[in-house]
């Protein structure tokens, strides 16, 4: 567990900044990733990965002359924020377009997508590939669903190496997909990693016992079975990935990668034997590494990840390469960037708003401090309910969020925002500090409700239906889960369908406000599931029943002290 | 502690090949280490560098161009053997003589110093550093005495870097000294390491506290408190190290080293601090590396070491380097050597002996039973003996000594062998199987046992007193212990002393030795302490107290032994 630290709060960044000023000669640190400290040539495609924090050198680690230009790090195990995503990347962007490479979580693709919809707007193109190596995660015949773990590094090296050699951001992109689609990791754990200023590990495993195909993040696997020995651990990763191997395939690229406490001197023991394991099936190893490469923060356990080589992906993964922890062949000529490009100047201009509006605009700023308040009192409620199925950083998540929403909504009235903007402005500062999905869902939530309310026109009860359908539609839309699928959708929905009806019917807005949160209350505590609902693992798996999910929780819970406030 | 593996016998072994493997393109596996694939310049000087296993990168990890030309590798925590020296020594060396470079340690320096004594003998040229670089081990007036930590990795580097500079003998020597004398390090440790194929780790540290100048297999330090921020730590560590600034002291290169199981994050939020620190002292920092470089398996905690630099250091540190896990500046034009050099024809010639000689050897060969049984026996115990102060190894290493050298005298007297042959032979394999402290002793003590003995003429009871005399002579001097320090040496001078008493008074062999056996095992009885007496840290200085020094009991029981066999 985390023994080094000042402030569980600041751990992800504070660790940023120290790598970015041992590794100068490599990159800048910019607010929320790093980028190149050396010149890019113009036109270039850039190369810009990320994910949450807690998986060096995944990805900072990575950024140097033959791979990425650009590592986007969001908080411990979530997600970078939209904001974060779009800043990093128009920094590094050399003209040439943009790969944005991560691997495949709700999270992520939710801000990476969003990201990339942003730049798009602002004439930069942008093509994404998420890595879906992990066989454990998806059958084969749903490759594109299945998580992405150590084959994020040997993905991302064949996409830097593609952008380097100057080819186009298509060729790139197409590249790099096909590249992902001859990748393939399994990983096993035999004990559990333990968040920043957390005393008990995310999950554990019982002395003498491994799990099977485990996630990153504790994400539940095949199986769970007793330890083996090294022999046949090395079976048991080779037999389970050449399931997969393709037709023809026989030269290959192999990352033996290291989760984090299971030691170099261990991984080169498995690695003598799983060199001749491959051998005796006829693969022929080229550029082997062994290491770390993907980590999860102290968790016990390794993976496995082959990618089936041709010869265009061959000699790409033996291409120079120059990062701070991997370097191939001969050294690039490089000329260092004395200064990183400065933070642009982010103060908000709000758009011209009438004196109603304002007026609105001061109203609503209360609900804010009664959003902040139901979730300062929960935020340790909300925890343990998410280190039931999740990571328990939920409750920490959402208290972020909204206090940074808050303050937002705060500064955006006393610079004489209407209603709209100020409530725009709250959403993207929830997204931005809260980071991980929630808080994209947060941000889009309040993004999409604005939408419907004026800078202009007094807000009434109509226009409040009609920002909550909005906002229920694209969270919905954008975020891919639909009812039922225990996610604050489940909530949600409900909610504006309550409230919407009971408007409809005449109500006043205190009241049908609040018979809407009571629904949602209800529709929140229904989604605790009855039976393992997160794959086959135990007792991962277990863990999750009869716990309703936090974020519909979260979302009745300021539903109601909403409803408290309007009712005064 | 370590969860994959097939047998923890050939742990480090296995792990080593596996390393070879991945890094075929630096290094050649030979037996007992690695030597450089990479041609050297014939005539440059060779810097070997070596140490027990379990913790790599040290040491198989710096050989490469810009460091190290080979490294050799004992069993975990166990020095190399002295013949595992000399002979991957005579394998790298390229005729411009060898620098020999280890952490201060009793095995270490047994063994490479027997080890360099060898070579000077065969005509080549062998100089000796020991790195001395950890402040809590030793006061300043007492540098030589320190123990060697972190600061090996920056001391071998300065020595590779004027190796490669093609530099004489004398002035690597020099330099390599001079920069051991300009390097301080000061460790943490917040949790122990669990040597392979063991359940329990080799130490503990209660929850929420710290041991402040642990070595790095889990020696004592300064002392035992309660957990620190991050801040406190880094002034705690750069205060105690800037106490040794030496007089104009302002450039520095800094390491900020991870032990094996404390994260990458943990230590870039670490030097993030550090380096503010350090540049409010006006320390100037100069190619700063934060990372796993020394490691002690899997325990938890860091150490910072500061090597004091003047113009020759810096540029020697800056100075361009090549290796499995380090690597600075422009890259080397390598040609690559395919294949190891053979191992030399191991197969002993003996001296011709008469058949009166064959015949006592055949009779010696029946106490090797004798002595491999007791081994066996107490195996065991021995360990745990060992872990109340030790690494608890000790019974492995001696089961593992007395097997090979019972295996080696039958194989000597099986090809003909004199007994003054055979027992020679098997001290020489029980140091190299062994290795260790226990094992270079053991070594030492047949062989010069050996030297009273004839291969013509008939072993009698004045031979054996002589030859015991030359053993405790020499494993006094060589070994440097004398009665009182709490060793074998305890045991054996006076079971030296009785022998000779009794054979001199006229008693027959068998009861001569019986009675001297008996003296042994009540000398090795009384070398429990009454009192903490492995330095000022808690609780590990007080384990020892009450219990026999291992290696005392073990000469015991082999004694006692070899009395029972004589009487049959």
């Amino acid at each position: 567990m985390t023994k080094i630290l000042n402030d569980a709060e600041d751990f992800a960044t504070t660790a940023l900044a120290g790598f970015a000023n041992v590794y100068s000669r490599y990159v800048h640190l910019v607010r929320g990733g790093v980028i190149r400290s050396t010149r890019v040539p113009r036109g270039k495609v850039s190369v810009i990965v990320g994910g949450g924090s807690g998986h060096y050198p995944a990805f900072a680690g990575y950024v140097g002359p033959g791979m990425a230009d650009a590592a986007v790090a969001g908080e411990i195990f979530a997600s970078p924020s939209t904001a974060a995503i779009a800043r990093v990347c128009r920094k590094a962007e050399q003209g040439g377009g943009i790969l944005l490479g991560f691997g495949n979580y709700a999270g992520d693709v939710l801000n990476f997508g969003v990201a990339a919809e942003r730049l798009r707007a602002e004439g930069i193109d942008v093509r994404i590939v998420t890595v879906t190596d992990d066989v454990a995660s998806a059958p084969a015949d749903r490759q594109i669903q299945r998580r992405g773990i150590a084959g994020d590094f040997m993905v991302f090296k064949i996409a830097g190496a593609v952008a380097e050699a100057g080819m186009s951001l298509a060729e790139v992109e197409y590249v790099t997909r096909h590249a992902n689609a001859r990748t393939m990791s399994l990983g096993v754990a035999f004990g559990g990693c333990t968040l920043p200023g957390s005393k008990e590990p995310l999950f554990t495993i019982p002395t003498g016992r491994m799990a099977v195909g485990l996630g990153i993040h504790g994400e539940p696997g095949i199986q769970e079975r007793g330890l083996v020995s090294a022999t046949e651990l090395s079976t048991l990763l080779v037999d389970t990935l050449l399931k997969e191997r393709p037709a023809g395939g026989k030269q290959a690229a192999v990352l033996l990668n290291g989760l984090g406490a299971t030691k170099y001197e261990e991984l080169f023991v498995l690695w003598n034997i799983v060199e001749k394991t491959l051998g005796s099936h006829d693969v022929e190893i080229v550029g082997a590494e062994v290491g770390e490469f993907v980590t999860s923060l102290d968790m016990q356990g390794c993976s496995l990840t082959i990618m089936w080589l041709d010869d265009e992906l061959e000699r790409l993964w033996l291409a120079p390469c120059d990062t701070p922890i991997f370097r191939r062949g001969e050294t690039f000529p490089t000329e260092r960037i004395d200064a990183a490009p400065k933070d642009e100047d982010e103060a908000p201009i709000y758009p011209p708003s009438s004196e109603a509006s304002k007026r609105d605009a001061t109203c609503l700023a209360v609900l804010f401090d009664a959003i902040v308040d139901a979730l300062e009192n929960a935020e340790q409620e909300l925890g343990l309910m998410d280190a039931h199925a999740g990571d328990g950083d939920h409750g920490q998540g959402m208290r972020r969020g909204a206090t940074a929403a808050k303050e937002a909504f705060h500064t955006a009235v006393a610079s004489g925002a209407g209603a709209k903007s100020a409530l725009a402005a709250a959403g993207d500062a929830w997204a931005d500090r809260a980071g991980g999905t929630s808080g994209a869902i947060w941000g889009l939530l309040l993004r999409s409700w604005s939408g419907a309310l004026s800078d202009a026109d007094r807000l009434n009860a109509s226009v409040i239906a009609k920002g909550a359908r909005a906002a229920a539609d694209d969270v919905t839309r954008i975020g891919g889960a639909k009812i039922g699928d225990k996610t604050l959708v489940d909530a949600l929905v409900p909610f504006v369908d309550a409230l919407e009806k009971n408007l409809s019917e005449g109500q006043p807005l205190s009241k049908a406000w609040s018979a809407a949160a009571t629904v949602a209350q209800a529709a929140a505590e229904a989604t605790a599931p009855l039976s393992p609902r997160l794959g086959r693992a135990r007792p991962l798996a277990e863990r999750s029943i009869g716990h309703p999910d936090p974020g519909a929780i979260s979302l009745a819970l300021i539903a109601k002290n909403i409803a408290t406030r309007l009712s005064k």
